[in-house]
This record gives structure tokens, sequence and C-alpha cells, in this order.
């Protein structure tokens, strides 16, 4: 399969939601055919797009989080093109958009209509609203904007990934848990992105959090850390190798609820000289996968 | 466990033929208690000593195979004791010297007497004899070498690992099968370091090799190619996940037969800014070792 043949099968899957790819993604020996490694834009926001897309590329990571300091959301549908254009050349597909930090629904309104011009199916969102303090301790999850979400989600066909955001901040959204139980009554489009090293850090399993709410499961921040077990506290990004998470474990949950989103790399030790620690990265995922 | 309850575990573990260690050597989970991610000296055949231990100790990669670019066979025991504090203080443990190359005993002989003072129990040997055409097609091995190398095995406590060449020389030991089979008759650490590379293009599955052959196996290179399925022509070295051989199948004949030996990477496609490429490697490793 040549690049053009890999990005069209990889653009249908977005469009189908992901839920099959036809390129050779997951190692090379293709052991898990359903999901997908991808790159949080996050982990490169100091980089430019073109540095950000040549670096994905020599590493072979394929499925982009657009983060907006790569794309603004103000983009023409001109400025759009290039991006996508520029993406294809890197063989490197965009699936969704965020995290989106807001506390204005305007914000999101304006992230679903970004979507869907980019042809993404999923926005990464922290919704929130801040209390009486204007503290981390007192900032809440946003329950008006998503229930406003909830109905953009349907009619634009977008899934909203609430993103958890661990014990910084207790009350918005720290666990997958909390996401999950918040948005159960609203639409089927509406659950998270578990990042799994704020979920460890919540004293929580993050394969449990996926096997209870794997249907709300839309987005996946693959990382390590070097947490201590006891505390949770005292945390530093490591490349995936290298930190205290079970990942072995999180591959297995998702194989076992038939997750068909992205695992995408958040590597937040450092944001300029990365290459090597997302080598690293990027190997342990395909060793993994090619166990399976 | 500190560094030096690593070092003493890893030199305990080779002077007892590797049958164990006691630190994390195989990955964060440790799936894999019994052999080791090494590296091939080789592979930092342009790199000082220093920097290569360096690179070694920030890619989280412990055991050695000393090539004597790194460490002259002439060294004293001072330069000797030096090379070794070197190793400790990067967390490194040189287990096995070579490939050694000659056609000549006395170099073997040199060999086995360095391996000794520098405390390794295995020398890694590619013994020849050249045809009349002086040619790589007729390069043979080495029988009398192998029988007198064999009664030094015995009196040092020491194995000699011929190294498999491939197709290149036809009739120098191409393949496992060719050394094993060269051997039998001899003591029992006569056997080989399986550099699977070479054996796949010879048209040998490698956990084919191992399982049939697992008594003789003291060493193991390796390394992914990108190799011509086919005809088996063509190859370029490639970072682990990146190649067309089958390494799942390698790790879990290796796990399935007991070995206790090391893997050590040797890669060969850049000598110089290989880092990131080793990173890779080393990711890969991990993440199968952790699915285990």
């Amino acid at each position: 399969m040549d690049r053009r043949e890999f990005l069209l099968g990889g653009a249908a899957a977005v469009a189908a939601g992901c839920t099959s790819v036809g390129g050779k993604v997951c190692g090379a020996k293709g052991g898990n055919p359903l999901f997908h490694l991808g790159m949080a834009g996050y982990t490169y926001r100091d980089f430019s797009t073109n540095a950000m897309l040549e670096a994905m590329e020599r590493l072979d990571v394929r499925y982009l989080c657009v983060k907006s300091f790569h794309l603004p959301f103000t983009a023409t549908d001109s400025e759009i093109a290039t991006f996508r254009q520029k993406c294809e050349d890197h063989g490197v597909v965009p699936y969704g958009l965020g995290p989106v930090t807001s506390d204005k629904f305007d914000d999101f309104k304006v992230a679903f209509d970004f979507a869907k011009r980019l042809g993404v199916d999923t926005v990464v969102a922290i919704p929130y609203k801040d209390g009486p303090k204007k503290s981390d301790l007192d900032r809440t999850g946003n329950r008006e904007i998503c229930e406003r979400a909830s109905d953009l989600c349907d009619s634009y066909g977008v899934k909203f990934a609430i993103h958890n955001h661990g014990p910084d901040f207790p009350l918005l959204f720290p666990t997958g848990e909390s996401i999950c139980e918040a948005v159960r009554d609203l639409s089927p489009r509406m659950g998270m992105c578990l990042d799994i090293g704020h979920e460890y850090r919540s004293f929580k399993d993050p394969a449990g959090t996926i096997r209870r709410y794997h249907d709300r499961l839309f987005d996946l921040h693959l990382k390590n850390l070097t947490t201590d077990a006891a505390t949770r506290k005292g945390d530093v990004a490591v490349p995936l190798p290298r930190g205290v998470l079970d990942l072995p474990s999180v591959f297995r949950a998702l194989i076992e609820v038939g997750y068909a989103g992205c695992c995408s790399i958040e590597y937040e030790a450092d944001f300029k000289d990365n290459y090597a620690k997302l080598a690293e990265c990027v190997g342990y995922y395909k060793g993994a996968m090619d166990m399976l």
C-alpha cells in the first residue's frame, strides 16, 4: 500500500469513527488491527506545524489530535486545505481537536464548527466553571456547557471527549468515572478522553476505568510517570517503558472492550529535545502491540 | 535496589552464566525475568568507550559484549580495573567479548585469557580459514580452531559462541544449524551467538533455530531488516519495530527454551547519530517483554 492508499484508508477510518484502518499502524506485525497510535498535539506545543509533522513522519506516528496553536480555529477553508495537504504529505491523519479548555459555551461551539470543517469527529474538551475563590481547588465541571454540547454532538455527529485532569483540579472532572457519571443522561457522543496518568494519580486503575466506561471512551492520552505509588504525588513524566503505570493492563483492557480510537502519546517532560524520548515511546507501543 | 545492588546482582548473574538477575532489566513490569537486553559493542564502533557507556546508561541498556576497540585485549590489569569501574559508574555489566574474527588459534587463545581476566564468560567468535581464491565465497569455518577452542572452553570455563554470518560467506558458518552441527561432538561450551538478521537472510526461521539448538545458544544479536521476503536480498538495517523479522516469535521461542543469556542489539545502519534509533529499539524490546 502506498502512502496515498494508506491515507485514504486512514481518512475513511476517521470518517467511520476510527473503526478500521487499512494501513500498518500498530507495529511491524500488526497484532492489533483495532486501535491506533496517535499523538496529542500538546506534545509539540513548542514546535511549528511543519516541524511537528516532520517529526511524526520520522517517528511513524500517523494520527494527530490537533491543537489550536498548530491550526487556529479561525483558519479559513484555504488554510485548512493547506494544513490537510501538509498532513497528507507527511502521512499523518488528523482525527480530533483539542483539548479545548474554556468556561464559555461559545468556544466549544467554535470547536464543533471547526471539527466539522476540518473533517475530524472528536473534540477533546475541558469545560469548567470557576468557583468563588477562582482557584484550582474550587473550579468545577460545567454541566450547562455539557448539556448544550450534548445537543451539538448529535446535530454535528461529533464526539465530545472530556479530559480527566486528576487531583490538581479535584472538582473539575478529576477521573474517568466523574466524567462518565456526569454525562450518562446526555448524548452517547458525550464521553471521555482518558488520561491514564491523571487517572493513576487519582488512585484509579486506568484499565478498570476502560472496562467500566468503554462505551464513553473516545480518546486516550498515553503516558508514563514515576509517581510515588503510595502517595501518587511527586510525578515526573517519563518515556513509556520507564514509569510505574501498568501499560500492558491498559492495552489488554483496550483490546478486551474493542476500543477503536487512538492511543495518543502526550509527553510533557521535555517539549523541545523530545525526539529520542518519543522514539522510545513509539518503540514500546509497537513492541507491546506486536506481542498481542 | 540501588545501582550497587543491581550491579552486584548483574555480576553474580554473569558469574553464574546469566541464569538470574536481581535488577529491573527487562521493561517496567519485568515480564521476563530470564534473559536480558544487551548491546553488541560493534553498535558503538565509532564511539569512545566513555561515550558508549554514557549512551547505554541513558538508554537503560545494562549488558555489554565488549569489542577490542573499546578495551584492547592487550589491556593491563590496571586498565581492566579502570574499564570495569567506568562500566560500574554507568550501571553496565560486561558479559562477553567479541566478535573476534581470525584464522589464527592464538588470537582466540588471547581472547580466552582476556575473558578470564575481564571476568566475562563468553567469547563471540568467527574462526575462519581462507580458501584457494581467498574470497568471501570460499572462506570456510575453521574446524581445527574449534577443536582447540573446545579444550580451552572447558579449562577456562568460558563459552565459545560462534557467530553465524549469513549468505555473504556461504561456507563460513552461515547459519545456526551449520555452527551447531559442526560443534556437536565438541565441548557443550561450544555453541553460537545467533544473529537473527543473518539467519533470516539465509532463509532460516530464527525461532526454529532457537528451539532446535537452544542448548548451544549462548548469545543473540537482535536486529531488524527490510530484506525482500522472496529473495532475502537488498537488506537495510532498521530499528526493531520497522523490519520484516518476526521478533515476537523470537521472544516467545527464547522464553519457551528458558534462554538465560543476552539479546544484544546490533544496529548497523548508522554508527554515529544512532541514539534515537536505539531508543526505539530499546522501547520495542521493553514493550514486548512487558506483555509477556
